[in-house]
This record gives C-alpha cells, structure tokens and sequence, in this order.
C-alpha cells in the first residue's frame, strides 16, 4: 500500500463512464473501483475516502477506517440507514451542472403542462390541426416543495419564466418575489398549488409524502382547471397507487415523473399510458463523472488542509 | 352616424372572443364589426380606425377614409401589399403577454430538443426504461434570427435557461452576453448555431428564406449532433420541401414548426409524421383580445392627443 491510500468507488450506475474517466481521476493516490474485477478483492483495511452509490451490503465492514463518505449524487437516502454506515462526515454532490439539468428539466415539465403538449402531441399524431389557447405563465401558481439547492434554482428560473412561484421547505426561507411557507403551512401553501413540483429529499418524513389526501388539497380552480403532480426527487415519496387514481378519477389533471418507487419502472406499470403523464428515467439531472471526482477531489485537499468539508449531510435530519 | 365615428373591426380568429370582448371595448365610440352579419353591409365612409387580421379585400375602397391601421397580431404581411393600400400609418400588435408566451414556447421548444423529448416520448409509449444523457443547456448555441421584441424576449430567457445564445438580425444589435450578427453575417452566424430560431416577420426578403442552401450551413458537429430548425415567425419564409428532405436526410437531426405555407396544414402533409418534429397549429404566441382592444384604445388616444404613434411599420421595410 502506498503512503496515501487510493480513494475507494463503489458507484452502481454507469460502469464505463465511470472506469473511463477514473483513469485520470486522483492522480495523487489513485483509485480502487470496485466495479472492476480486478479490484473486486482488493483489501480495503486502509482506505480513508470512499465515494459511494448505493454500495455493497459489507463494505462498512470491509473498510473500517473511513474518515468521510461521498455520495456519487445529489441525495444520500442510499447510504443513510444501512448496517455499520460509521459516525463520519457523509458528503453530498452538490454542482452547478446538476443543478442547471435539473432546472431544465423542471421548466420544461411545467411549461409542457401549461401549454398543452400532451394535447398538442396527440392532435399531432392524428394529423390534427387544433388551436389550444392556453393560459400564460402568470396565471399559474408553481409551488415548489423543497427550497434547498435545486428547489431555489427552479423558482428562479420558473419566475423568469412568468410563472407565479410559491415554496414549501421545512424551515422558512427568504426568496425575493416568491412567497414561502414552512412545515406547519402545509395546507395553505397546497390551496394556491396549480404545479406542485417536488424537490425533496427522501427521509423518513417525507417517505410516502404524495398521496391522494395532499392531491386532494391542491388548488382545483386554478388557470389550468387540475392541478398537476411533478416530482423529481425520490420516487419512495410518492404513492404510486395514489397517483394512478387521481390522474384516472381528475383529482390530478397531469403529472410528470422522474423518479419511481421502484426503478426501473416495471413494463407493465399503469403510469406508462396515464392521459397526461410525461415518464423519464430517473434522468433529469444525472451526476456527471468528471465533475464527481473533481468534486471529491476539492473536498479530499480541504479536509486534509484542515478546513471544514461543504455539503455535509445531517444526520439526524436524513439529507 | 355618432359625431366619433366608430372603430371598425375586420378580424379573422376567434370570432366568438372577438364578439364578446367587443361588448365592452371602445365605449366612446363604438365598433363596427364585419364578422356579425348585422354590421357587414354597414357604410363605413366616415370610418377613421381599422383593426385588421387579414381583411376583406374590398375593404379599403369601402372605407376611403382611414387615418390609422392596426394589426391583430404582431405581423404586417396580411396586410402589407393589399391593393389599395392607403399611405397611412400602420400600427403592429405589441403586447407583453403576448411576447411572454412567444417565450414560453421558445424554451420550451429549445428544451424538448435539448433533452430528448421526442425520444423520451416513444420510450414512453414503448414503456421502456432507457436513461438518456443529454448535454448541458451551456453546451449547445442557439442562434436567434430576429432581435425584435419577440427575440429579444427569447434570448433573455434562453440565457438565463443556461444556453449559450447568439443572434441575428437586418441591423445589428447590442445585447449583454449575447454576441450578435447583422445580415452580412450571415454564414458565420449559421455556422456556430445549434439550434436555429426564427422570428423573422414575412417580407420579400425573408419570404422562402429557411430553404435547403441555409439547414445546410448550420453547424453539424455541436453537442446534438446534427443541428435543429424551429420557427415560429412566418410559415412563408420556410421551404418546406426543404425541411422535410433535410429531417429525412439527416442534414437537420429535428425541428419545432409554429407556422406553416399554407394554414391549417392539411393533414396528408409530411411534416406531422416526421422524425423528432414537433407541430403546433399556429397557437405559440396568440393575440388576446382584451389586450389588443386595450393596445388599440391606448394608440387611438395617443393619436388623438398629437401624440406620436407607437409600434408603427416600416411600409418600405415591411415590418
Ligand atoms: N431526479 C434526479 O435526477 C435527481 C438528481 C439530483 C437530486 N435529486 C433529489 O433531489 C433532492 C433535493 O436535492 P437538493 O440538492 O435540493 O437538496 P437540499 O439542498 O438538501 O434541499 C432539500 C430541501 O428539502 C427540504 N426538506 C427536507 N425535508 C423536509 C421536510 N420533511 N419537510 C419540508 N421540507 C423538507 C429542505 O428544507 P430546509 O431548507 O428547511 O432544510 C430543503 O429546502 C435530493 O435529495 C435528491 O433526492 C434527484
Ligand atoms: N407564431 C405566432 O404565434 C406569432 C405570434 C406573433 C408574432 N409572430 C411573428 O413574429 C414576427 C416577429 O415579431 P416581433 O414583434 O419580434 O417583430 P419586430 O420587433 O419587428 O422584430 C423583427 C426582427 O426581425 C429582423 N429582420 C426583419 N427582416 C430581416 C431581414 N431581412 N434580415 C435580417 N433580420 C431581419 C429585424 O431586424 P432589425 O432589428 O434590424 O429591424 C428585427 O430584429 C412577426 O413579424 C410575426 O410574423 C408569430
């Protein structure tokens, strides 16, 4: 083993991308991947810095002198709560590319949702010329659930884009031009609501979150008749079940998703074929490789200079 | 005839919203309005304002003595090369709802090509799980053509939506952060863009402008890969044999089509059933009637307060 133990990368999602780009990646102490064969076994006993999504069962166990934990995305639900995860210092992605692709993804949802796509697509297939006169974009209330790093660079752009913006975190935040409500307002901020776009973490509190009671409440004479469901941060937030009903029973008007209780979405899925439902794959705003080790890599150098790691996760909150 | 004549209106949409609005608009005068059977034979030789989409061919012989003309919408080309024209000023339509929803479908446009939209779309119905990696808004130019204030709107929001923006217009214009091109450019221009927006009006000069020599100019090796048309300025100024050669072909990788040669498209024609074409039936940005009654009110006023005009046509321009 050299001096300075290699950094340690359990990641399970694109396997090539990540091989390809860790060849250059820390450069000072190297790496071991365990998606590579070769390092499958590697004895892990000295490793310091493991970047992690969603890692094996026993690497805790395998690695027992971790001093900090970096998560390879946004959220860390797939880290916090596994057996042995030690009392470290866990630290999140956090990078203005992620953030720009999650914006355009948000904007782009609601803008489908207030001009009509899904319609305007189906006259389309059907060879079908049908003016939609839609309602403009200050007509319509977005209120965004969850005013961390991505929810604050939505509202912003949303409000640049005309709509009316609200928001919803569990402390309240100050936003020049956007109303904010916290926690306990939950009701009142889901009676303005025409777009709800769902930016939350995955916690134990917000496990289960939208379902048909908070469908329910959502405002149901706003510009664009129904209200719509967008979420992109954790499908187990969402009950599935509950948002089939609602789309096929018109307490929902529409909804768009990025992220599932299950992934991948199951072919035989009703979500697939609901009447104005926009489906993606977990793909609105991925972690892009490059940037994840440079990252990792600006982190490493401030904890080993003495300065405090950004991004830090808390604990006892679960993001 | 009242001592104020009344405003006579010859406008071809929405007949009912028209009629419905007209109740109220222009109370110190009254209209006239060709579309209700019983103003149609109406003498209209005192008549001194006309609002016109489009309007019958005979109209101004049989209104001989007009002051001011103003257009239902933001274009001048229905009317621009009437016979019988008279040598009077010309009022376009500007409205900022109307120039907020133009930008609506901007972005939301430039959006659906940067990320896979149509792709995503067909993965949907196929119920397939199949992550797309897009590049970032940063990665990708979008070059404007047109700085009036329909793409001045759209340029301010694309940037902010983090796409690099460049634009071109007859006389060039300064714009922070955006590099701009007059018309003698004209190549260099195509040649950096990705993704292609027109907001051009329609005049000679313009008219079966986006033909086959220009899809061939743009840039073909950007972060898309093959280069995007969208327009919704003019379907006149787009050759559409031209466009449908250039999707199959490959020399454009997708297009987004407001506005048509002919409209309503008939439905044998081959641009609805292209490869990632988006078709919207001329509905991107539609004149509202409240507003354009007010607009009318607010220049008929100015006008007869001595005031100079606003938003008045360039006849030799045509726009
Ligand atoms: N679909 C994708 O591709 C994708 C990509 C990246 C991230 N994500 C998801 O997006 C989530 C948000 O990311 P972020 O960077 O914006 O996180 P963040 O900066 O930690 O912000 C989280 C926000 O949620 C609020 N919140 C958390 N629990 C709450 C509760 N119980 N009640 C009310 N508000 C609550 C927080 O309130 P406070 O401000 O009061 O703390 C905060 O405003 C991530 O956790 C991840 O799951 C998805
Ligand atoms: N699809 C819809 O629903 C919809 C709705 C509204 C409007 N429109 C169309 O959008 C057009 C633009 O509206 P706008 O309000 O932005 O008009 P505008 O303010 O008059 O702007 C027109 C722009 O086009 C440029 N231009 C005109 N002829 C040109 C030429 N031959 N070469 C290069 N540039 C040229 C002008 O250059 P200069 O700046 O040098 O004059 C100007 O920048 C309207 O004319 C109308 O046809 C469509």
């Amino acid at each position: 083993m050299p001096a300075t133990p290699p950094v340690l990368v359990d990641i399970k999602f694109n396997p090539e991308g990540v091989a390809r780009v860790l060849k250059t990646a820390f450069a000072d102490r190297g790496s071991i991947n365990l998606a590579d064969p070769a390092d499958r076994t590697r004895d892990l006993r000295d490793v310091e810095y493991a970047l992690l999504w969603k890692p094996d069962a026993d690497l805790f166990k395998r690695a027992p002198n971790l001093k900090v934990i970096f998560s390879g995305g946004a959220g860390v639900d797939h880290i916090i709560g596994m057996d042995g995860l030690p009392e470290i210092p866990i630290v999140r992605f956090v990078d203005r590319s992620l953030t720009t692709r999650m914006s355009e993804w948000v904007v782009m949802q609601c803008l489908m949702h207030l001009r009509g796509q899904y319609t305007h697509d189906s006259h389309q297939r059907q060879r079908e010329w049908a003016k939609l006169i839609a309602p403009e974009a200050a007509e319509v209330t977005v209120g965004v659930m969850g005013l961390g790093i991505l929810g604050q660079d939505a509202v912003a752009k949303l409000r640049v884009m005309g709509f009316n913006v609200i928001g919803w975190s569990r402390s309240r935040k100050q936003i020049d031009g956007v109303e904010t409500f916290d926690a306990s307002e939950f009701d009142s901020f889901l009676a303005r609501t025409d777009i709800l776009v769902g930016l939350l973490p995955l916690t134990p509190e917000t496990s289960g979150f939208y379902d048909a009671g908070l469908f329910a409440k959502l405002r149901r004479n706003g510009a664009l008749g129904r209200p719509v469901f967008i979420n992109a941060g954790r499908g187990k937030s969402q009950v599935e079940a509950d948002i089939v009903s609602a789309i096929r029973d018109g307490t929902l008007g529409g909804a768009s998703l990025d992220v599932f209780e299950a992934e991948p979405l199951a072919s035989d899925n009703p979500l697939w074929e609901l009447q104005n439902v926009f489906i993606t794959p977990h793909d609105a705003a991925v972690s892009e490789e490059n940037a994840l080790f440079r990252h990792v890599e600006t982190q490493i150098a401030r904890f080993e200079r003495g300065e405090p790691l950004q991004f830090v996760v808390d604990r006892a909150a679960g993001y």
